[in-house]
């Protein structure tokens, strides 16, 4: 991938330059408010960490602030389950590409309860059923994994948001109870939507995120503590998830313009990682038309025009 | 991308071992008989060709029969379309994969005659419209154009697959006169149609069409004539769009098993590009349910398990 | 309406030969199962009542055998909900029929959650929280409605049927969330859930169904009791909604084949209307592929060609 | 249906209160202009027409001034075809309504290419279809088919109309293509389209329209000429269709506010029918956002609450 690897990037005025150029843009993104609860942000934060397998890391702007990772939540739970179930976690969900809006009901009216794939929230809700299923007291065992994965142990549930997720989480209890019809819910449709809620209310910062998806550019092992989460070809295959459906609608945009694996959340956040080399966070918190973060995406499409790395 | 890049593999072993272990899968794939002319075809056939940017080729089976490359042309017009119009090709042809049968006219009336992207067939019509209408003679001038990337002059349509095309070509009529509908057909309908059914009916083997990609594994330049085709950037988004839609409704299930920018063809010919290292081209006539050659869409998931090649 | 008015049919021949006639249909219907409850009834079982507005009736089979109203209790909820807000109540549900199954998702995203007409499930749920938001104790004041309109005070609630359907009816729950998320709810969703699926679980004969629907062909007035429910326009207006959208997926068949306004429930009953002249209930509990009583629908069609009676 | 048979209303009064009450809402309205020739016509006309099946006949306004007919053909042709293959008809076009706007091509992909009914664009295209293909001279003989129905030789085609139709006919076309792939066209698709759009462009007044459509008032049955037309099941059966589907996507609202059998077209025509009783036409231009006349909707409205006449 590293298309002159000889010669490392400064990755550190790199990425200074991005926070510089993308400044302007913070405010022409717009604040998700569809939760009351996201909006009480600040709208010109950004922050940004780039993280190498060697443990290097380069950061800069508000990159010690915590946000709601809200969707970024997916991926933990999707490592947990796949791990858990191996490929028997294609049976429930799939692996396409959804082609509508994340929260659409059409595409799974279609396809008999099976969403499309893990990254939408009927798939992510399913996902949230396998590890509620098939683990004990189940939101703090996920909370203790992302703490291990990130190697911060006061990373918690903001409680504020949580309590207003599931005030305004009808439609996630639709996809819940509509799926529960197929019979591709297992556990009782309040305790899967209390994982669900709970793991997107997940306060981290940007070093936390890069931090904890670092296993995923190296082949499912943690190069620090070389613990193994995934098996090669496993994390292999979530970073093609990523890649095609991770950033809702826009994920061929995003594929198009930036190039890496990635994963989005409404609250800001975006990670990505580069496959043998990085990962990296950006955050701020207004969005583009699609839900993902306006200054975020022009931030990594920067960072991989800046540094000439892709996968492409 | 290469995992272990110190030691190049041996690929002619390699694919020889491919060959072995996908042979009794041929017989079980369908092959496709929506167009009469394409069930002329033995379904035992098996061909594999691998193209180093180097100029080394390593083939073995049936790589120099001919085969109809069908979808796999829509590459070669967008190729032609994308230096024509640049970015505006975009406000015409999206870039997000569809979630769809590649067939669909649901997806196309919901988002007012724009095709999500350029390799479902609306979305290749409207590219056979740029080209028709911003060049002279553009089926000579594509047929050329191939026989140059192809580096081989005797390349040519099958004029029997055309004819058949043309009869039964009337849910591509359809999305035809429906995308003119919303004004987004310039010329003629007739004559977008002979364009496009002229250059899905051109017949290539393995090597002509292994050959003729190794352009989007070199930036856009053809590695051997050093002629520029598109920009690095250019071609680094065709690649994307290989990797997130070349595949039909299977581009997901593609980009997981295989983890290759790739495209297909009901004629079973699939062509797949390893950026900075090689093309490949594999064809056996058998389709899985998706429309993808069942034996050849394994035979690149055996290529990229054996040599450890992959862009995640 | 009667197309040779002067002389009356004999009213008990022509439904005893019906009786006689759909006999062997009886087995060739299949009985509702998706609520495992509804599957405890005798599939030979076949009803008849035809109440003329005069007060006489007729009736033959076992037409004093209760069964499960279902979705026929949806035009008793309508009735009310309609007294109470008059016309306010259609800028919460449309009166368009559907052209999809009666539990379909699609046209509700499309239509940000205003369901289609009163009669999809969608709506009638909206319909129940009309009930639910404007009235005290609302499952006990619907069944003293009904009691009231089919003058018979000892019409109850199936317990063990409103269990069965609360235990099954997650696509239910799946409706009134989503709706919900819209702000197409206003009450809480399990309230009117409870309410849906109570009135739904009431058990009734063919006596005190044709009865009950008496007003409905009269003007809006119990042609006995003289009492007004609704005005003669909005009795007219229900009558012309029964017609297009009462018999979900089949609505157009009805029309053609029988041509009365008329509503069907899963537990095998249909009622109908000649407006100005009679009401008429039939039971018969196998069902066609459109969940509409097999024998009950052509008993009607019979009905209809018999007596020379039809709107159209 | 007569609700106070006994006195006859005064026919001509009320269509003159009916004139004048409508009168301002015609400038409301919007002309179709889809088709640019459509556009040329005085937004202010209005025109209406009863006829009694003994033959009187009552009109005001720009009842004698010719207006493109459009849908309203579909009528015809929907005569002619169930006259001919009577009810195997039904098994190349549905019976049900659309539930979706008139060119929706959704529907047609979900059903495999059968329309949901004749009054649709694509039901309307099955029907010529089975009219072209199953008479010689096919666009001459239905002229005279609705010469002879309305009693008036100089009925014709506007052929500016017609040339315009086809011009920008492209959404038919791309019907007429993909139901063409399902095998549900029989003739070739230009011929298909030169009798559709050659019907459509034909030009009557409200005199014409009304008296055309006496016979579905009458069993099948011109009441004056005596001549059979339909079977009386036949005629009813059409008359049922038409409540259900014949204005769109607002037939529910149709059935609701008016309560008659009615067929309108973009020209701004309006038809309907009590059967046993009359016929009504009403003519003026600017549409609703259904596409049916604004004014003439209200008219007929009107008509009913006048009259006390409803189906219903």
């Amino acid at each position: 991938m590293l298309n002159s690897a000889d010669v490392m990037p400064n990755w550190q005025a790199i990425i200074e330059e991005i926070a510089h150029e993308v400044g302007p843009l913070r405010i022409h993104g717009k604040i998700a408010d569809y939760i009351p609860e996201l909006g009480n942000v600040s709208s010109d934060a950004f922050g940004i960490t780039v993280k190498l397998l060697n443990g290097d890391s380069y950061s800069t702007g508000d990159y010690t602030t915590n946000f709601s990772i809200q969707s970024i939540s997916k991926v933990f739970s999707l490592t947990k389950a796949f791990s858990i179930l191996e490929d028997e976690l294609w049976n429930r969900v799939g692996k396409e590409p959804s082609g509508n809006p994340f929260n659409s009901l059409v595409q799974l009216e279609r396809e008999n309860g099976k969403p499309r794939n893990p990254f939408i929230n009927a798939g992510a809700i399913v996902v949230a059923d396998c590890v509620v299923s098939n683990t004990e007291d189940s939101l703090c065992n996920i909370l203790r994994f992302i703490r291990e994965l990130a190697h911060n142990d006061v990373i918690n549930i903001d409680e504020g948001m949580l309590q207003s997720e599931k005030n305004y989480g009808h439609r996630n209890a639709a996809l819940a109870h509509f799926m529960k019809s197929y019979n591709n819910i297992e556990s009782a449709v309040d305790e899967v939507l209390d994982f669900y809620f709970g793991h997107c209310s997940i306060a981290m910062n940007c070093e936390d995120v890069a931090r904890a998806f670092l296993f995923l550019a190296n082949h499912g092992v943690d190069p620090i503590s070389k613990k193994q989460y995934l098996t090669a070809s496993q994390a292999k295959r979530i970073n093609s998830l990523l890649l095609t459906c991770g950033t809702y609608d826009a994920a061929g945009d995003f594929a198009f313009r930036v190039g890496m694996p990635g994963k989005s959340g409404v609250g800001g956040g975006i990670v990505a990682i580069i496959p043998g080399l990085l990962s990296i966070c950006v955050w701020s918190p207004g969005l583009d038309k699609y839900g993902n973060s306006l200054a975020g995406v022009k931030a990594l499409e920067l960072f991989t025009t800046k540094t000439g790395i892709s996968i492409f």
